[in-house]
C-alpha cells in the first residue's frame, strides 16, 4: 500500500512507499496522524498549506464485508480544529484496490481549474476541466460517467465547495454511481474547493489491496463476523427494513429529538416521518425501501425514495437528516424532506449542519417554522451563492452572527445531531469533548440508552461511558468498518474476530486491548492538533442554552459539570 | 454620586447609592467592576442578562478641563469579552452634573420598543419612540432637539444599533448638538439597540457632581496641569491645528500605516490625506480645521469639514477614521473619508472597525481597492441592513467568514488600529494582550517610537513598555480625563498633580503609584472577566498574517515570542 501525492500547487503527483512510522495505521488513524504532522496547526484552513487527505480503512479490501468506508481528513474551515469525517459509496474500495493506503492533496492552484483527478492502478491523470464549474453533483457524475465509463467511483463537489463554504460535503458515489453518499461534516467541501479539485475518479478496476499473513483464516473470520451483523437485530432486521430511520420513533418516545431548533424534544407528527412509515410509503410508490449503497455492503440500509409517480427523489434517507431537515425545522412532510436531502447532496452540503443553519434562521425570525417552501429556496439560495445562500451554507454560528442570534446548537462551531443532549446527557459529554466537535458518530450512547443500560436523563456514569465510546469509535474508523455495524464489533465474540483479523491483516498478533489503544493514539493526535491550533477545555463546553433551557416534555438541563466534563480525556495526559 | 438602574424589561427605574466597595471607583474603572460582578461572563451578549454601563470619570465635573469622557462597558458582541469603549461630548459632563457615578441599563423589552431615557437630576422618564425607529442619529438628534430642546446631551444609536451589528456606535453629541463623537469599539451600539433604547438624553442643567475636599486646592493643580497641557507640543500645538491627523505623516514616515488590508505600510497618496492637507483644505473652504468638541476642552483636536462650496461634511475627522476608511481601503480621497465618516457617524458605525471589514471584502476580492464609490455603496448597504451589509456590519470577521479569506487583521476579533504591529512591534503586544481584543487607546508606543525612545522594529522592551501603558491608560481612563491630555498626566509633574487631585476628590492621600495601582486593578477584574468567558492566553495571539507576511518597506514580521507576549500580564497573578 503506497501514499499518493497530489499537489495542487504545482499540478504533480508522486507515489511513496508508506511511512514506516505509519504502516500500522489506516482511516481516520493515518488521516489524523498526518494532518497532526504535517499541516501547520494555524493555518488557513482554506490556504495552500491545508491538506486533504483520504484514507481508506486498514480492513478495506479484504474479504470482510462493510470495509468500504473512508476517513477523510483535514482542518475543518468550520470547526478551526482538526476534522475526520467518514464516508461510504463505492470509492473507498476502489481506492484501496488502487493500492493506496492514503491520497494526500495539498497546495492550492490559485485562480486556475477546478481539474478533475482521474487515479488508476499505478497511474494519475490531472486535468482541468473549466466546463464543469460550478456543477451540481448529480450532473456532474451524469458528465464523468459519459467521458470515463461506469467503472469509476467518484468523490466530487458541487458549488458549495467551489463557493469555500463551511457546510460544503464531499459527495460519494454509491452502487449505482449516484453522489448520494457523503464525507459531510466539517467543511470538507471547502478545502476540497480551495485546491481546486472538481472530483477525484477512481478506476474500480484495481486488484491490488492489502496484504493478509493468513487469507484462509481471515475469511474463517470473516464469516463467523458476518454471521454477528446478521444475528444482530438492529443491523439484521431494522436498518435493513427501515435503514437509519428507525431511530425516529424511539428517540421521540425518549423525548430526545431536538426539535424547532432546540426548543422541544418531541416533533409534533413524527409519526408521518418515522422509519415505519418511511418504508410503508416507499413501498406504496413501489420505491425500493431496501438499496444497497456502498461496496461489500451486507445491511443495505439505504433506500431509493420516490414521489408518487414512482420518480426517483433520493437516495438514502437517512436518520440524522430527517432530523436536520425535519425535526429542526418543524417540518414533517416526507416528500419535502427528501427533495432537501437530494438537494444537499446535489448541491455539496452537510445536511445536519445546513439544517441546523435553517434552523437557526428560522429561529431568529427570518423564516418561519415548517415553512416547506422557505426551506427549499434557502437552499437554492446556498446553491447560487447569494450573500444570504453564503451566510447559511457557513452554518449555524454564522446565521446566528448574522442575526444578532445566540441559540446556536454547535460545539466548536459543529451543529448537535439528533440527540438532545438535555435527555441523553452521555451524547452531550460527546458532543462537549470530542475533537471533532459536537458530532454524533464520534461516540454516541443511543444503544446503551434503548437497552436500558444506562439512564439517559441522569449525570451518572456518562462520562465514563462517552469515553469509552468515543475510544471504541476512533478504534473502529481505522479498520475501515461500517459504524453500524459497531454492535458485531464491540460484542464479546466480535471484538475478539476484529482483534483476529487485525492482527492477520498486520502480520503480528494483535489483542483487544492493542485495538482500543489504536484508538486512543487516534484521540491523542487530534487532541494534540488542537491544541497547538488554540483550543483548551473552555472550548470542550455545551453552548449556555443546554444548561438555561429545560427540554420539554422531560424539562431536564445538561447536568454534567465542567469538572467532569474535562475528566473525559484524562487518560491521554497531554 | 449615586448609581441609576434602569430596567428595561420591567421598564422602572431606580436610584441606589454607590456600593461603598465602589465609592473610589469612576469610568472603566467602574464600569469593569460592575460587569465582572453582575454580568454572568458567558451570556448572550444581545440577551437580557447583559448590561450596558455608561460611567464618567472620577474627576468629570470638577474643574479640570479635558475631562467629559464616559466610560461605556459591557460584554461585547464582537469579541465576547468585556469591553470599555470611552467616548466625550458634552454627554459625559451632564450626566455626572446629574449626580450619576454610574448608569446601568439591564434587562430587555422584546418587540417592544424603541424607548428614549431622558434624565434630569433626580427624575428620569421612559418613553416609547416607536416614530424613531430605524433612524439616522443626525436626523434624529434633530427632531429631539426639536422636542427637548438644546439642552440635552444625547447619547444614541442609527439603524446599525437597532439591527444589532458587531461594529454598531454608540454616538454622543458634542458641543454644537451633533452626534460626531463615538463610543465606537466592541459593537456598544448592538447591546443598546438589544436594551430596546434609542438614546440617552441627560440635561446639561444638573448642578450636582464630585465633592471636593478642598476646591481651592484642586483648583490649582488643576490649573498648573493645564499649563502643562498648553505646554506640551503635541497637545499644545500639533492637536489644535491638524487634529489627530497630525500622526499620518509621521507613521506613514516609519513605515507603520497599514494599508490596502494591511499589506503595506504606507499609503501611496498619503500625503493628501495628512493632517496638513486637511487643515489646509478646511481652511481654503472656510470650514473651521480647528473646533471645540467636547465639554471643557482646552485641546481642541476636533474639527469641521467642509465641501468646495463650504457646506458640513463632517465633523470631528480623526486620525483612525483617516486610516481605516482611507489607507485599509487603498483610498486617498479626503473628501470620500469625511463622506464616509459622516456615514459611520449617521448610520452609527465604528469607523475602525467598518473600515477593516471593508477592507477584507475588498482584499477578497469583492470591490476593487480604491473604489471610492463602491465604499459608499458597502455603508449604504449596512444602513439598510442587506444581508451584505450585515455581513459587513458584523465586522472583519464576519466579512472573512463570508469569503473564506484568512487575511483578517483582528485580534479577538476586533480590528487593528493605525500601526501595523509589524512596524510597531509593541503595539502588536497591545492588541494581542489587552482584554479589549486589538485596541489602540489600552496601550499605544506611538510617543515612544516617535521620539526615540524605543525601537519600534526590535522586539527589545515592547512587552515591557505595553505592560506600562496598558496599566497607566487602565488608570487613566478611570479619571475621565481625555487620553491625549495623557502625555501632561504621564509627566513626573502631571503624575504628582493627578494623585493630588484624585485625593483631592477621594478625600485621602492618593500617590502616584496608587493611581497606578486603580489601572491594574481595572485590567485585573477585565482579565477575570475574560477568563470566565473562556478566554486563555491562546486568545492573546496576533493573526498569523502578522507573522508571515513582511510588510513593506521595512519587510519585518511581528517578532515577539507568544511566551513573551503572556509575561504581559505576570504581574496580575490571577
Amino acid at each position: 500500500m503506497q501514499i499518493l501525492r497530489v499537489d495542487m500547487g504545482t499540478r504533480t503527483t508522486s507515489w511513496e512507499p508508506l511511512d514506516p512510522a505509519y504502516q500500522e495505521l489506516g482511516g481516520r488513524g493515518l488521516t489524523s496522524a498526518l494532518i497532526n504532522r504535517e499541516v501547520p496547526a494555524r493555518c488557513d484552513p482554506l490556504g495552500p498549506e491545508n491538506k486533504l487527505i483520504f484514507a481508506p480503512g486498514l480492513l478495506t479490501a479484504t474479504p470482510l464485508v462493510n470495509t468500504s468506508r473512508i476517513s477523510v481528513g483535514t482542518k475543518s474551515p468550520l470547526t478551526g480544529g482538526i476534522k475526520e469525517s467518514n464516508a461510504g459509496g463505492v470509492f473507498p474500495l476502489a481506492l484501496a484496490r488502487c493500492g493506496i493506503a492514503g491520497l494526500v492533496v495539498e497546495g492550492a492552484p490559485g485562480d486556475q481549474g477546478p481539474f478533475l483527478l482521474h487515479i488508476q492502478e499505478g497511474e494519475t491523470y490531472l486535468e482541468e476541466a473549466q466546463d464543469l464549474k460550478g456543477m451540481r453533483t448529480y450532473r456532474l457524475v451524469e458528465i464523468l460517467k459519459e467521458r470515463f465509463g461506469k467503472d469509476v467511483a467518484v468523490m466530487c463537489i458541487g458549488p458549495a465547495g467551489e463557493y469555500g463554504l463551511s457546510c460544503a460535503s464531499i459527495q460519494s458515489t454509491d452502487v449505482d454511481m449516484r453522489p448520494c453518499r457523503a464525507a459531510g461534516r466539517g467543511g470538507l467541501g471547502a478545502v476540497m474547493g480551495s485546491k481546486g479539485l472538481k472530483a477525484v475518479l477512481v478506476s474500480t478496476k484495481g486488484r491490488s489491496g492489502p496484504t493478509l499473513s493468513d487469507e484462509a483464516s481471515f475469511k474463517e473470520a470473516a464469516k463467523l463476523f458476518s454471521a454477528l451483523i446478521k444475528k444482530n437485530p438492529f443491523t439484521g432486521r431494522m436498518l435493513p427494513t427501515m435503514g437509519t430511520a428507525c431511530l425516529v420513533a424511539p428517540v421521540n418516545n425518549l423525548g430526545a429529538f431536538p426539535s424547532y431548533n432546540a426548543r422541544k424534544g418531541v416533533l409534533e407528527g413524527w409519526e408521518s416521518v418515522s422509519g415505519e412509515r418511511m418504508a410503508e410509503v416507499i413501498k406504496e410508490r413501489k420505491g425500493r425501501p431496501t438499496h444497497m449503497g456502498c461496496s461489500q455492503c451486507m445491511i443495505h440500509c439505504s433506500n431509493e425514495y420516490v414521489d408518487p409517480d414512482g420518480n426517483y427523489l433520493t437516495s438514502s434517507l437517512e436518520y440524522e437528516t430527517i432530523w436536520a431537515m425535519g425535526g429542526m425545522l418543524g417540518i414533517s412532510d416526507l416528500d419535502t424532506i427528501a427533495r432537501l436531502d437530494f438537494l444537499a447532496d446535489d448541491i455539496g452540503l452537510d445536511t445536519m449542519s445546513t439544517g441546523v443553519a435553517m434552523a437557526v434562521a428560522m429561529d431568529a425570525g427570518y423564516k418561519r417554522f415548517g415553512d416547506t417552501k422557505a426551506a427549499i429556496e434557502m437552499m437554492e439560495e446556498i446553491a447560487t451563492g447569494t450573500d444570504m445562500g453564503r451566510v447559511l451554507g457557513n452554518g449555524p454560528s454564522a446565521v446566528g452572527k448574522h442575526f444578532g442570534h445566540d441559540r446556536v446548537p454547535v460545539v466548536k462551531g459543529q451543529s448537535i445531531a439528533a440527540y438532545d443532549p438535555r435527555a441523553m446527557q452521555g451524547n452531550g459529554v460527546t458532543y462537549a469533548t470530542s475533537p471533532m466537535g459536537a458530532d454524533h458518530t464520534a461516540g454516541n450512547l443511543i444503544g446503551q440508552y434503548l437497552s436500558g443500560n444506562l439512564d439517559p436523563l441522569s449525570p451518572e456514569g456518562q462520562v465514563e461511558a462517552s469515553r469509552r465510546a468515543q475510544v471504541s469509535v476512533a478504534a473502529l474508523d481505522c479498520t475501515g468498518l461500517c459504524l453500524l455495524a459497531g454492535g458485531a464489533m464491540f460484542s464479546p465474540e466480535g471484538s475478539e474476530l476484529m482483534a483476529r483479523m487485525l492482527g492477520n491483516r498486520l502480520g503480528k498478533k494483535i489483542e483487544w486491548e492493542d485495538v482500543l489503544e489504536m484508538g486512543r493514539s487516534v484521540l491523542k493526535a487530534e487532541k494534540e492538533f488542537n491544541r497547538k491550533a488554540g483550543f483548551t477545555k473552555e472550548d470542550d463546553r455545551l453552548p449556555r442554552m443546554f444548561r438555561n433551557e429545560p427540554l420539554p416534555p422531560h424539562n431536564k438541563v445538561f447536568l454534567i459539570e465542567d469538572d467532569d466534563l474535562d475528566k473525559t480525556f484524562d487518560f491521554l495526559e497531554i
